[in-house]
């Protein structure tokens, strides 16, 4: 399905060589401040040809809203947006070689095997543009969970092949340094980091170096996105088969390339004993949950669920439990394997199933890794807003029974 | 939700000390021979009490169909499904002790925050005992896929602790031991590998060891289970947004205890070079994608999809590429977190977020891994069974179309 | 799909003669006072065999929770409930005639053709015991509006074949009679009119005589339900697809037997000039949404929405317009047609397509119309309190954004 | 939701005086051609302006086809539509007067009541301009249908106000007049009875005459549209709350200014006796299933249903017989209110409960009846089209296993 999320829906169209590719958000919260200009930043933070190692198509990628704003002000309708596709017509791809071959690893070969139509962009919704929707839609997310709960996702290239941002043999969710970076790092930051937006200057060099080398030899390399979520209010989740992990899961293996996700201790947290896993829990300090995007000042919230009076001393569940938000970061690493469309010469067959050799023209991304850090963003932004509106449903009905008291004991609150 | 798939749609209900636990299973194609039978065997594989490392508490879970099925064969109404719980009543739980604290790491408090109701079995829906009905599902699901398609689905223990199968220096999509038992594993060979499952002797015997010693320290261990999908058709897979690993990474992520997920080459293939991890195509061999049950023999296939004539040479893709089957086979990693009720003293906060000490009654299972393997197996089959009703659905509706044909080249198949 | 609603999901089993009827409810709001006697009388007003002109099978159908309440209180988790069937085996429907024969106007043939399994039951899904579930299910909606609400949902018998409660040649949505009774009408009330639940003593004791002729000739007859809902808050219904009559009249048809749906002035109201048809606004007077059960009081209520400051002088519209309620009465009639197992001799034909005579052994219910008063009220309960979720998560997501103002407009409230 | 169907999913976006409206449509068969000349055609009927009695804006509503095809096939992939809007921003409603008054019976008062947003068009998506992305994705699936069973729909006038096309007294479904209409009449045939479409050279030119006369006095008036769906195949529908009937009428009263709605004998055949209301069974002569549209020739159709040996002798239940299609014609009848926006002062309340008198300006439909026919035909061919994709899933499902024999009796087939 072209569709993701139960709460705020966002349906999905195009490919890479037809007309527009865009989106539909239904369920949008009304009485937002929303334009353009919310949105574009995302968008270009995706966009290819930004450095010398990504791919060097100038795409504009302007958004246009086409409904559900009037005044700059949602209306709670469905909000369509649209980004016109420049380049409406096949051009590398046109050549005689890549018509006959589907090329390896990339998805030619399985969308005809689905739908029996040979598309000219070959596997057409397997395709990096078909993330702009994502990201457009994301963009919208964030900006009301920024609003009501200053809630914040950032994104940051974390592994370039086996170049690592922390030592592989150190387990994250117990190091440091690295809770360090989840409580302080910012899109900003991570962009100053140019161009691979992994936030240390001399590892990012290192993988900037590293990806040059593939991109010369016409080859391509993987790598890994960690992404940490700030501020999230309790009791997002829905039990059982929407763990609000699952929901991430999904959301992430989503993205075109990706191979792998873990959250919190991920597999190294497999290795370690349940009493030093385990995180006790203790007094909480207070914090605010209203937030402002600078806009728009929050209201006075009557929704906010009441600030959790306990908190965990450690974080190795990721702030998830039981499938559901405990107010700790949530955090979680996706990997990304080596794009499959590289300039060397492939050993492999044609559609007729005879031997050739397969040699990919035009320019293509070595690396997809600094430019899937929006779209991780993105699609974070829609499992957390999605989570949000199942679980504020719940508290706007319950809060309309009373609490239950028996014996002098509050059985329900 | 507790509903998973869209097309065979598995509804579960119940949690630890309620009457009951089961499922509705909507969509289930009618004409299909089933009787308790079928479901039973993967029920006795998941029952707690099998071995001294797993939980000895002994639970019969007979699973009861109330509707669906007359005279032992579907009807393609909804098949609701029952288990009677035998210990409806809290007993190890109901200790001051644990009344008074959240478990760290378990779903007490995540729960409580949730649904603002403080239930005796702490995060019901949390619980093993959900699985049940996830269990009882796929085992249906799994009947059609092998009569219809010969489909086998097979998982194991691949680590415990720092225990591994294979070498984790090792690259398991490029090891051809790794392969090869890819190819040949069964449940039955899986099974005798008492009690932890992993196929291996000495390994599987280290494990029990090791799985011993964390009993014995009232500690608990995680560890990892591989599965295999065979035999699996092209095609399956929705994109965008509902790729098929994105869907296997929901499900398994959805199963308690998880933390981490990795298909194909994982984040081990997100450090070789594309010209490395590309798997490139090959002419097939014929194979039969037809299936029996030894009760009921597969009709002539009608709708079964041409075989692919390509296949790849190596598998680091792990059976789906752009989000949808190649027909290789598909296979995966999951990460179980050690269980969080341990008996040991726990230096944590009560719910009114003072200091103290927990200390779990009760017996608990130092490590889930072992039973974990039949709810991986079902998980794996309703995510197969839904993409199978999506694909041909889309199938069957093509074929009343005719093939279009222009200047004699084919452009629908 | 036997799933119904979005935010309380009923998905229902069962036919006739299986193990037992039921269904799961998910998304009931936690917090809530629930036990089998909140359920239970509905279930007995559904009843067969509660006079001489209804079927004289002496079902008693006692409701069981299996999950998803601890001490009486609703958890929120998904509840199962389910109803043994006393007859799990065919009797009646044994005989070799009804065997051969697909009954006319029943789903013995359609089921056939749609499913491809003989079952002895005919039409499985189409059996009025498939309607357990929905009543039992709508019983706990109920339930939740009446506390939160104070919503009132009451149906009654409006015709019997031709005698109409009130002359056809009026327009119901302009005659102060009907409308009075609109106002006032109660389930008790209702009952009271016993056996046809039509509220008048004559026209009443007419229409008993009417269905008493009928099953005298082993014939059958239809008529008419209305139904009233009471105290709607203002706001449900889902622009565009799943406006509140579409809702309405999904759930309506979606009952055995059922033909026709109006909503307000109906097929009348398409003769009426819009001067006259038009419900023009007024100022409200003060009224509380908030509302009681007997047990549990309801609390002080946040997330209300804010009483309308208008109503509508009159009532055509039948409390929709534009697809959302206006916070007046929502009523609505929906058609049943005559059973279509009858004694009577049918000349029609086999399953073989061979003419021949069909005679129905058994006892039939000569008219649905009396029993299917509170499956109407249940059908109407899901159908309001899946509205109720979707606009208070609507509300409670809004109410977390400032309300915006310009130029000392307020632009949002 | 602005999502209709489960299987061929319509998305739609859009309010009056935004950018543009459109819809995505995802899951349309791969492999149809499709190009906007498929749509066009009933875009181009549904338009305002096209005779004296109806809104005479001239809106040219030019269908464009953002993805999803490719040379004019279908790729399988979602398919974005867009239709400008000409007037982006408010002219005739900009007048002080409808500024202050919520329109009676209109939506502007239900929708601020819902969102909190006071929009420039009053309720938004409750305009007219929203059904053009229903009418553009019906025009896609009636293509399908159209090619792959040669299913045609067709829609007329019935009644405008107290004049009917056949006499109330009548009940149609035995009325052989109204019968033969239903077996005979064509979109052509309707087209020519301008401008309401009613096909009956007297009546019509009454009903337009009827209409003239609302349309003089500032006025408006309402009136039925019959519908017609031919050959269908059987078992159609989804069991229990999915009914074919019930779908149909959810689509119908979704439609703005919709008030009722009946299939097959309606309202009327709940008068009748069960012994006269049955529809016998007698067998079927042979008819083809197979279809055309000129373009395309369609395959040979591994997947039709076989034909069913059965027949019904009459139509009372039209068409639909336990929620499931029998083959036989489907026909329903629809109820439009009259328009709420007329020119008339109506003494109502402004929105701030003050009494007053409003005016509408502008030029408004006296009459919606005649432009609703298309929209009825574009909302059956999403029902049908989704109820399709659901059955021939289950039937390609289904097709992989034996069928089964016990005692030498079929029992599944």
């Amino acid at each position: 399905m072209s569709t993701f999320g139960s709460h705020f829906r966002v349906t999905t169209y195009g490919e890479s060589h037809c007309r527009s590719v865009g989106c539909i958000i239904d369920g949008c919260p009304p009485g937002m401040l929303l334009t353009e200009a919310d949105i574009q930043p995302q968008m270009t933070r995706r966009r290819p040809g930004q450095s010398a190692i990504t791919t060097p198509r100038n795409e504009a990628d302007l958004v246009e809203i086409q409904s559900g704003t009037e005044f700059g002000i949602t209306l709670g309708t469905p909000i369509g947006l649209r980004v016109l596709n420049k380049d409406q017509r096949p051009k590398d791809y046109g050549n005689k070689t890549m018509d006959l071959y589907p090329r390896p690893s990339h998805a030619d070969f399985t969308y005809l095997e689905k739908y029996g139509v040979k598309a000219s962009s070959g596997g057409g919704r397997s395709s990096a543009r078909e993330t702009i929707g994502r990201v457009a839609a994301g963009a919208i997310a964030e900006k009301y969970l920024r609003t009501a709960y200053n809630i914040e996702i950032v994104a940051f290239t974390s592994s370039i092949g086996s170049i690592s941002l922390f030592p592989p043999s150190t387990t994250p969710s117990t190091n440091p340094a690295f809770l360090n970076l989840l409580d302080t790092i910012s899109r900003e930051a991570v962009d100053s980091f140019v161009p691979v937006r992994c936030p240390d200057h001399s590892i990012n060099d290192a993988m900037e170096k590293l990806v040059g080398e593939y991109r010369d030899r016409d080859d391509s390399i993987g790598g890994t996105v960690t992404c940490v979520i700030r501020n999230v209010p309790t009791g997002l989740g829905e039990p059982c088969f929407d763990k609000l992990e699952a929901k991430l899961a999904h959301a992430m293996l989503s993205i075109p390339a990706t191979k792998a996700f873990e959250i919190g201790s991920g597999f190294e947290g497999c290795k370690m004993p349940g009493s030093v896993h385990n995180d006790p829990f203790t007094a909480a300090e207070a914090v605010s949950t209203v937030g402002t995007d600078g806009q728009q000042e929050a209201a006075p919230n009557p929704f906010a669920p009441k600030k959790p009076r306990l908190v965990t001393k450690t974080n190795n569940s990721g702030g998830v439990q039981g499938g559901i938000s405990n107010g700790a970061h949530i955090y979680f690493t996706v990997g990304f394997k080596p794009p499959a469309t590289i300039g060397q010469a492939q050993a492999t067959a044609d559609y007729d199933a005879m031997d050739g050799i397969l040699e990919a023209k035009g320019r293509h991304d070595p690396c997809v890794v600094p430019r899937a850090i929006p779209i991780v963003e993105a699609m974070a932004s829609l499992v957390i807003m999605d989570a949000v509106c199942a679980q504020r449903g719940r508290e706007a009905m319950r809060a309309l029974l009373p609490n239950l008291v028996k014996d002098g004991e509050q059985l329900t609150r």
